[in-house]
């Protein structure tokens, strides 16, 4: 199939039709005029401004988001603003429900649309905003009168990156916002050329659109924001979405294909598939499950991996040497960490000073000169004390149980964990399974 | 006790006797004689010259060793070196067989005492040498003179560093030779200086008696050696045997023992002790036990050290973990490593390179995209490919068994080790009780 008549396809599937088009325009009508009739009644002055992909006419067939935005004057102070910004949300979603972002918003529903009413500052220029909603209006406008010939490859680009699993800037996925998918496709000027130059990339990229960038970014993909030359725009894409990008991009010029749009179905795993899989692969799991905090998905899954991390380094210094690691979460959530090494020796080495630096060598000697227990104190080849001392955790298990705690946990994954944990070993982990046979069977079987 | 009552102790059981004084002026009388008449019926000059120990009035009592050395012109070859060397060596000691050093020389006996008569070259300074041998003439001449004010301290430093396991410049002790330790107690003027001074070592240590050294030296010690400032006496000394001088010189002065000059004695071990040290340890111990070549100990423990080490990294390269070693010699030679990792899974993490180096990539993703053993190819969070692949060696035993000959071994070790061998794993090594009981002990009892 050549990548032509695959890219055809897949833009009958992702562009909305005519239908679908007035559907929207219709209910944005009947939002703004909502949004304007109930500002009007308001001490100040105020203005709306549709923002994200519907905005933009860059959205994908059967989403139905439409982000509306309240833009008040920058001297208002910021209790004024939530409290202007809920009775505009109220008024044009009766029946919606207030969230939290930087300020509280309403969400809620008209003609079958998912509508977010969220206050923001009409700052004047992007570099000036107050909280990081204030920017979003400043993209829209960008892309105004540029994105618009190429937004059915945006929307490919969009269904290319969902369907490899690097689409999103939220903090679970941290892979490319629409934001970020629009600016690649307008600076290389279509989905294919974008895919042309991926399939080059070489991490650390950085793109500059408005080439007005001045520092520097640590980060594998940088694009700075045309709208604010202090920021990258790819700042949470992470180095394996990118190398994910680039993957799938070679993959796809070298043998264009429909599948690379759809997104890779598996079936869960039962707890017989899970004793399989563990027994092959003879390493040693070792799983903590507790029940998942009550925090939204940006708090959860950075505190989540930032436990993962945790964990596994303690188990590395500790001597278990992990293999590969995950995290889930669903009504319960898990770290789960297989470890090279399944049982250590009953001692352990402890190495001591050289016997040259007087005071701590002598220190150490006195420490365990009289010590039954220990082996030694000896001196090694490079003339430092030894001793070999009884190890207390000997399997990776034992060491979960007995310093979960001494681990760099995230602050509410350590309550969570003290509210109660369950520590599962090698094939006890087969009780995973009921809750995250999905999650289980990508572990086992991963692909870029 | 204190410390003088014990070098009292000491010193009657070092210093000879009269009559042994006696004796050994008498054979040393009859060896000059007969060298003295054998070179007058040689085409060349010659003289002889008394050497080590014994000619510097530092021998300890009941050692049995006379080294007498024959000088040549320089100007003579080697070949007439060596057979004028041997001819008068068969005629101090006609029942006498050859040795090798650097040149051949005669062995034999007189009056009950061992001789070495060998031939050197009577070169004018110690910087001119054109073998080893030819050094030794000139540390005599040195120490003539200087030394015999100390003779007993001299003794008593022998005695001490023997006990400890610390005396011999010969490549299996790696410790101090009695010129070494002549020097050492001349520097400090005498065993209790050297004692208090070495207390206070704190590697690297530098002496210089004729303060005329100009290069540095890598050396845990340095003494420059008075007859050649090029030559550091001490290159020999392993920085363990260095850094047990300073432990035991401290536990000497903190309490003044008889016993810190007894070599220490030890019990064999049995099969039945090694099996329950094994199990106590609980690690997982890996011998190769073999034939030991042929060869002098001055060639036998560096090959065998270089062999063990090279073993110890190699299961260190693959993931067992060594956690102590030693080697073995007697009929039989072994090779023993303790590691931490009884059995590795049957998965090993293969990294890639990044998914950006195009070419490196793709070849590495084209490897094993098909390969239905591996997992993956997937990306890590770095953003480089990675597979787990099979592992064929999953214990240390199977390791060795596979890998012995890719090792970095000695020379007359892998010569030895290809004639035939023994893989001993876990409780397995209690066969090495059998030779190596004593050795055993010292190993699971390892003391400074």
């Amino acid at each position: 199939m050549s990548l032509e008549s695959v890219l055809e396809t897949v833009r009958t599937r992702v562009v909305p039709d005519e239908s679908d088009v007035r559907a929207f325009e219709a209910a944005v009508e009947e939002l703004t005029g909502r949004a304007l009739a109930a500002i009007s009644s308001l001490p100040v002055e105020a203005d709306t401004k549709l923002v994200g992909s519907t905005a933009r006419g860059t959205w994908l067939a059967g989403d139905r988001d439409i982000d509306l935005f309240v833009r008040f004057p920058p001297e208002l102070d910021r209790e004024k603003l939530e409290r202007y910004g809920l009775e505009v949300g109220y008024a044009v979603l009766p029946d919606g429900h207030e969230e939290f972002a930087e300020h509280p918003y309403v969400k809620g529903e008209i003609r079958g649309f998912d509508v977010d009413c969220v206050p923001c500052y009409a700052v004047e220029d992007a570099t000036e905003i107050r909280s990081a909603v204030d920017r979003t209006p400043f993209h829209t406008a960008y892309l105004e009168g540029r994105i618009d010939p190429l937004a059915d490859d945006v929307r490919i680009a969009k269904a290319f990156l969902s369907a490899i699993g690097a689409y999103g800037s939220n903090l679970r996925t941290r892979g490319f916002s629409g934001y970020l998918t629009e600016l690649l496709v307008l600076e290389y000027g279509g989905f294919r050329q974008l895919i042309e130059a991926a399939a080059e990339w070489n991490p650390p990229v950085r793109l500059d659109p408005e080439d007005h960038g001045e520092r520097s970014f640590d980060d594998s993909l940088v694009v700075i924001d045309p709208t604010d030359p202090e920021r990258n725009v790819a700042a949470v894409c992470s180095p394996r979405n990118v190398a994910r990008v680039i993957h799938y991009a070679r993959k796809l010029l070298e043998s264009p294909r429909l599948e690379l749009f759809e997104p890779r179905t598996l079936d869960p795993l039962s707890a017989a598939d899970v004793r399989t899989l563990v027994e092959a692969r003879g390493a040693t799991p070792v799983a903590v499950r507790f029940e998942t905090p009550d925090i939204v998905d940006d708090q959860l899954y950075p505190q989540l991996e930032k436990s993962l991390d945790g964990l596994e380094d303690a188990l590395e210094r500790a001597g278990f040497r992990p293999l590969r690691s995950t995290c889930f979460a669903r009504e319960d959530a898990a770290l789960l960490v297989e470890c090279t090494v399944s049982k250590l020796p009953a001692v352990a080495r402890h190495q001591g000073p050289p016997v040259g630096v007087k005071d701590h060598a002598e220190g150490f000697y006195e420490t365990y000169r009289d010590d039954e227990e220990v082996t030694g104190p000896f001196i090694d080849d490079d003339g430092r004390y030894v001793v070999e001392r009884a190890r207390s955790d000997r399997t990776p298990a034992e060491f979960v149980r007995s310093s979960l705690f001494d681990v760099s946990l995230g602050p509410h994954i350590e309550s969570a964990l003290s509210e109660g944990n369950d520590v599962l070993a090698g094939e006890e982990i087969t009780a995973l399974a009921d809750q995250f046979g999905a999650e289980l069977a990508a572990y086992f079987d991963p692909v870029p």
